[in-house]
């Protein structure tokens, strides 16, 4: 292969071959053939000239074969999964899992560790005692057969090229494309074996995307490679712009999951939660089946939750880790919230010790943000507006400095998104 | 410095500020700093881009500090130079220098060797019997003030960064990017310290530049380097869409040069080295001094010619190397000739041993390529239209396979470029 090739018919605006990206994703996932340096030169070429549908779904096919993919056939339901671009308190996989499970499909989530202001669900989850993120895929099998759902770590054997390829455009400027995000996103979600998935595209201060028309080309563009990939994929643009519920943090998140699997808990968490769930029972062809609202209102949602959790080692009754300090941020006059910033709320938490800034660092279980109030809800001047929970009380000064101004109240604040955008699906026919 | 920071404002189509500017060069020149992956995408950005005038200078100047600069200072006569972006059959340095030399201007020309298609000017000298590139830069002043010419090699201390990126480029197709060649050239051009300056902008298929626009503007962005750095800079347009001359290769084009000093030769030759003398002698302010055909005419080019010869060790009289073997390539048909490809006959030459693939190959002295007849002149079925010369008998097949349909007929041909097509210099006032 000439790299030089490739990578000056990019440049230059030529839609790449299938060979010419297989060349270059096998080349490079194997360390022969394309350098880091010419990698690097290709990925900004794809952040200025963009890619076709076919180039995507050549470049995701690409990377799926680089590694393994797991084989989900022989389970006696349909296989169904959710992925959430990322959002400030977004802790919806933690009560939508369960709610599904009890509607009656299968959920393979293979999750992510969080890195920045966005929290990751495996950190959640590990804030419950015992309760392992790794599953072989045996293991994996066993479980959905059983129990009906795991929420897992993705292995190193499942699009490895991503892993490489996703470090590079970290360091050199070129994270930012969408047919490359997408191909990203949906290699590994395609190496699940999932027969159906929903996305969640987040839009707003808090998501990586900003505006809605990223959100909804990035949608685009992840359901034509799922659809070109056999898999029922459909979006879901939904917003981001204040956080999701009242918990931002590890256990903190738990726990309101766990209020919503009570039957309780924020209504924007229950609602993301519902009509995510009809939308995946849908994609798998389980519509007529029962209401993911009604999981949640009968206790078969909480009950799966409970052996999901204790198939992967957690203790569903032991009390969930607290930080050691607590602290309040007062709000400063009274009125109408018209806004809570997601991004300002995300570094707040992170800061406090929820979240981390290299991959090797370790996560605080109890640290997190709690919102006293939402948006159309009334403040008083003085009174709590976020409590701030840390192990480390040197953190509290740094937190309440992203938090300032945060909050606004009415009449000067701006409009808050709607929860639910948009709807994103492959045309029928 | 964060150099991703750099990296995105740029791809973002912010101007970069002259401290990132440093910090980018300096960081790639010394290892630290920005990493070859970085830099790579850096340029795929800077390719897509651009780059503003005022970039491009610091670009410039940011490389001239990465090395050494020599200090021309101190000479009885004002230094001018020459600069060709290369073409095939350009040995116009070698009339060109000491008929200015003779004119009375000092001329010191830092030259490189060839790779690719368009041969080096070192490479043409290096066939005469003794000649030896390399000069100190004492040894290069000395010869200045005694002899008033040198075309010697640029020592690797001039710009050390352009060397390591140019090198990078070349593997991630960052090179076609006219900002980024323009600084490439002219931090080379301006670390000699010559105080005009004329560029050779070759248009043509022989040429980098295939179209009249893109070399219009590379003229135009050399030309502000050069006045912002203080250089009097000048740039003639000039066709490389047919050889120039009649010799291509190394020992045929210093014999074709050898013609010129002596008052003959090719026309376009002739009048190639004396309109870019006169644009070189008038940018020293010498334009009231002795004219470069007069020169050519009186023999006092040639004297400065074996004297510049003699001062690096070439014995001006020895016989130059001949290949040991000739072919001929006959006319197919009888007609006027419309066009010879430029790029086709320095295919011919490369593949005959004139040029070389890689940097550490050699070539050959003595082979190339003759053109019998120039566009314009007749020719006739069955007679020789090109001889071809070369070591090794077994390359005349390819050789003359490059040369098939090289040679049009009129009246299908196409019509040949004006020779100087243009002129560009920086504003007055």
């Amino acid at each position: 292969m000439d790299a030089i090739d490739i990578i000056t018919a990019k440049r230059d605006g030529a839609e790449l071959t299938r060979e010419q990206i297989d060349r270059v994703i096998a080349g490079y996932a194997d360390g022969s053939g394309i350098s880091d340096e010419q990698m690097a030169a290709l990925c900004m070429a794809i952040v200025w000239r963009g890619m076709t549908r076919a180039e995507v779904a050549h470049w995701t096919e690409a990377m799926l074969d680089s590694g393994d993919r797991l084989d989900l056939a022989g389970l006696d339901r349909p296989t169904t999964d959710k992925h959430s671009t990322g959002g400030v308190g977004d802790k919806i996989t933690l009560p939508l899992t369960p709610a599904v499970v009890a509607c009656g499909a299968a959920v393979p989530q293979l999750s992510g560790r969080g890195l920045g202001h966005t929290g990751g669900t495996l950190d959640k989850l590990e804030s419950i005692p015992g309760w392992r993120a790794d599953l072989s895929p045996e293991r994996l099998r066993g479980q959905l057969r059983e129990v009906g759902g795991a929420v897992c770590a993705a292995g190193p054997g499942l699009a490895p090229a991503d892993r490489r390829l996703y470090a590079l455009r970290d360091v050199t400027g070129t994270v930012e494309s969408i047919p490359l995000i997408a191909a990203s996103i949906m290699s590994k979600k395609l190496a699940e074996g999932t027969g159906a998935l929903v996305l969640d595209v987040k839009v707003g201060s808090g998501a990586f995307m900003k505006d809605v028309e990223s959100a909804r080309e990035l949608a685009r563009v992840m359901v034509d490679i799922g659809t070109d990939h056999k898999v029922r994929t459909r979006a879901l643009l939904t917003a981001m712009d204040t956080p999701l519920g009242r918990a931002v943090g590890n256990a903190l998140e738990v726990e309101e999951a766990l209020e919503v699997l009570a039957g309780g808990g924020p209504e924007d968490v229950v609602r993301l939660t519902v009509e995510l769930g009809r939308e995946m029972l849908e994609a798998a062809g389980l519509s007529g089946a029962k209401d993911p609202a009604d999981a949640l209102a009968d206790g078969t949602a909480m009950d799966a939750w409970r052996a999901m959790v204790a198939a992967q080692g957690g203790d569903p009754d032991a009390p969930l880790p607290q930080a050691k300090e607590q602290g309040e941020v007062l709000a400063p006059a009274s009125g109408v919230l018209a806004s809570v910033d997601a991004h300002a709320v995300g570094i707040a938490a992170w800061r406090l010790g929820a979240g981390r800034a290299r991959k090797e660092d370790a996560v605080s279980p109890g640290a997190g943000v709690v919102l006293h109030a939402k948006p159309g809800e009334r403040v008083r001047a003085g009174r709590p507006l976020f409590t701030l929970h840390t192990d480390d009380p040197t953190r509290f000064r740094a937190a309440a400095e992203a938090l300032t101004g945060a909050a606004k109240l009415q009449p000067a604040g701006a409009e808050s998104l709607p929860l639910i955008i948009d709807r994103v699906e492959a045309p029928t026919g």
